[in-house]
């Protein structure tokens, strides 16, 4: 029930921001998902087990799982291009497999909610400045911790490294992305050995990736460090639009690479106060290549709620609590098996009226039918007769009501969600 | 958005009776998937694409997308039950896979919307004639054609088959599957093959499956058939009560069967009226042994919607339509690019009162923006300026308004859904 709240949540904020809901299938050509080149994703494939004695299909018959929404996104502009209006918004929540190591926050199934832009030939840089609204927005409608968003920008990066004078920038971006895991010393050790930077080099990009600032600032202690290239400049401006955007929800943070992953400008990642150390909950980026048909590119940039490892992290410390078990508000208490219509009608009269209702499902003492209700949090129970009353078991009062017109306070009429 | 409002509906509906939301995972080993015996749903198997290479893994570690929300259902009540309150009412809206041949109504890939209530050892039977009155109100809150359901008793076919002196009882009750596909005479002939029946049993046999009635008729019509068999008369009685509980919504049908599935009693199917020829589009009954733990049985019923099927079949016949093609209610103009903070700050006013809100892309010409409005459908273009006014682009009416007190009618605020 928690979840299901969530994720209204999350489609209601989307909504206000003019993202229309899409759902492509959880099954891809293996092709289309390995189409983005070098992944670091484990992909489930499929087969019929009625094929199991067969040779393997061939791999350009393969089936797999989608292992994020955004390559089969693309896959569905490139094939719908012609009948979709550009730019074109849509949200999307659906589950996301990959064949990794279960651990705390981690998954092989989970659930994913995204929002893209993408535009034919080129995208306006103002929508990179919205993702985080939305987020902003989405994580304020939550009964959660304060959401930070940390913000790059590849062209600062590969700018800077080019810059420098370092040629492999993929490969240096790709070690840099490291640092939370292996520390400044390897980063600079591997720099070295694998992307033929040399120690003033690679203490140059170790200073680029410690740069930090919740203001403008960052973009005057990047030009401290000396290194002039006209990408890095147009990178500084673009992640100067963003973090103004955005004052107190986004910070600036130069280290942030997002991996492998297709980015080619703004990259975001997001934590929640207090559950840093788990890592980023939502993230995304603008990719210039992920889509086109021909000649014709259909940039986009987005974001991906990881709705699945949020919770996960959430529940595992207590963190959000439901109100009761069931969506149940009212128990029509069974006075004896012969008035069970009598009480199904009084069910049916409250239930046309929106409020949630069981009947008891036996006759049993109405001690007992109280702790069926108490067990399960159900907070009104309903005692036909003449006159009709209705308890609430959490006070004890009870009063005669009607079931034309009693209506229970709106706090109590669905579970209520809570942080702690 | 069609099948976003559907979802919503069934759920709120699903809420209104009690039953709790239920997600589970969509792979479960193969031996779950295949408990329940014979099955003639084609499984999808899983495996690592990095582990393909390797010899196929034993078949007791191999994991399947479930092919239906019954038996993980199952599975999830046997190892749950300690912590379970029962009866355990419970819906689950989800994706399922089968490996079948796809075809009109007929997917690998689809939703379904089932509720159940299971109980430890025995389930009281006012819960089968609950099951019709839940689906009456989910198909009465869309904007679809009247639907009726189908039920029939397998005590009744059993029951009757038995007291006519064939043994193979579930081997009759296939056949009898069969009719509507292969026609009387074929099932007359194949049950004097394959079950031994004479041409007068077998006759029988079709003259109880040609037995339809919105009343209680039924009863004395199978009698009037001259068998006579304790599990019948337990059968006759079970029906009644189901049909006598929905008059208008509920026929008995007596050659529905449910086929290779594990109903133990009552089954259901459902037609939509003007599109009987395409078959049930929510099915069910009830299970006494699908869930058990020791000696401990976890009886059910249940009934499961085909949301993509009857969606599916609706979207074939053009028989539902949305308003708009986006959740935008209103487009803020961009009178030019420096002003997009302002347009900014409407449409954030805007969204805070629930209102739909998307600012112009780019500072094109009115006639233009008006435009991308008028392709997506959306019904209100807001132009900023002193004063603000807002259109209605469709008829053409444009009054004075300011963002922090000005509403939409009702009717407009989201896409309508409506039936043909």
């Amino acid at each position: 029930m928690i979840e299901q709240y969530v994720l209204d949540k999350i489609r209601s904020t989307f909504e206000l921001y003019g993202f229309a809901p899409l759902e492509t299938r959880a099954v891809e050509p293996l092709d289309t998902l390995l189409s983005k080149g070098e992944t670091s994703k484990e992909v489930y494939l499929l087969r019929r087990l009625q094929d199991s004695g067969d040779a393997a299909p061939k791999s350009d018959d393969q089936l797999g799982l989608h292992f994020d929404l955004t390559v089969p996104f693309a896959r569905f502009v490139t094939e719908n291009h012609g009948k979709l209006q550009f730019p074109f918004r849509r949200y999307q929540i659906q589950k996301v497999w990959r064949g990794e190591r279960p651990q705390e926050g981690r998954y092989r199934e989970f659930l994913q909610a995204d929002i893209d832009v993408v535009n034919r030939d080129t995208l306006p840089f103002h929508f990179d400045t919205e993702m985080p609204l939305v987020i902003g927005d989405v994580f304020r409608s939550l009964p959660i911790p304060a959401a930070t968003i940390l913000v790059n920008n590849r062209k600062v990066c590969e700018g800077f490294y080019r810059g420098l004078g370092l040629e492999d920038t993929a490969q240096v971006l790709r070690t840099v992305d490291k640092l939370d895991k292996i520390g400044p010393d390897k980063v600079a050790a591997l720099l070295t050995e694998t992307a033929g930077a040399t120690d003033a080099q690679a203490a140059a990009c170790l200073a680029l990736a410690a740069i930090s600032s919740t203001d403008g600032s960052f973009a005057d202690r990047v030009r401290a460090l000396g290194v002039d290239d006209p990408m890095l400049d147009e990178g500084l401006a673009e992640l100067l639009q963003v973090v103004e955007a955005a004052p107190g929800l986004v910070r600036a943070e130069l280290k942030i690479a997002r991996g492998l992953d297709y980015y080619t400008g703004t990259v975001y990642e997001t934590q929640l106060q207090g559950y840093e150390r788990f890592g980023s909950i939502c993230s995304g980026g603008r990719y210039e290549n992920l889509a086109s048909v021909g000649n014709t590119r259909f940039p986009g940039v987005g974001i991906s709620i990881g709705v699945s490892r949020m919770l996960g992290l959430l529940f595992g410390q207590n963190a959000l609590t439901v109100s009761r078990s069931v969506p149940t508000c009212v128990l029509v208490a069974l006075p004896s098996d012969d008035q069970r219509a009598a009480c199904d009608q009084v069910a049916s009269a409250l239930r046309r009226r929106g409020i949630p209702t069981e009947v008891a499902p036996t006759a049993a003492k109405f001690g007992k039918q109280i702790q069926f209700a108490d067990k399960r949090g159900i907070p009104y129970v309903w005692f036909p007769g003449e006159p009709h009353t209705v308890k609430d078991i959490r006070s004890g009062e009870q009063v005669e009501v009607d079931a034309a017109t009693w209506t229970p306070p709106t706090a109590d009429l669905h579970p209520a969600i809570t942080g702690v």
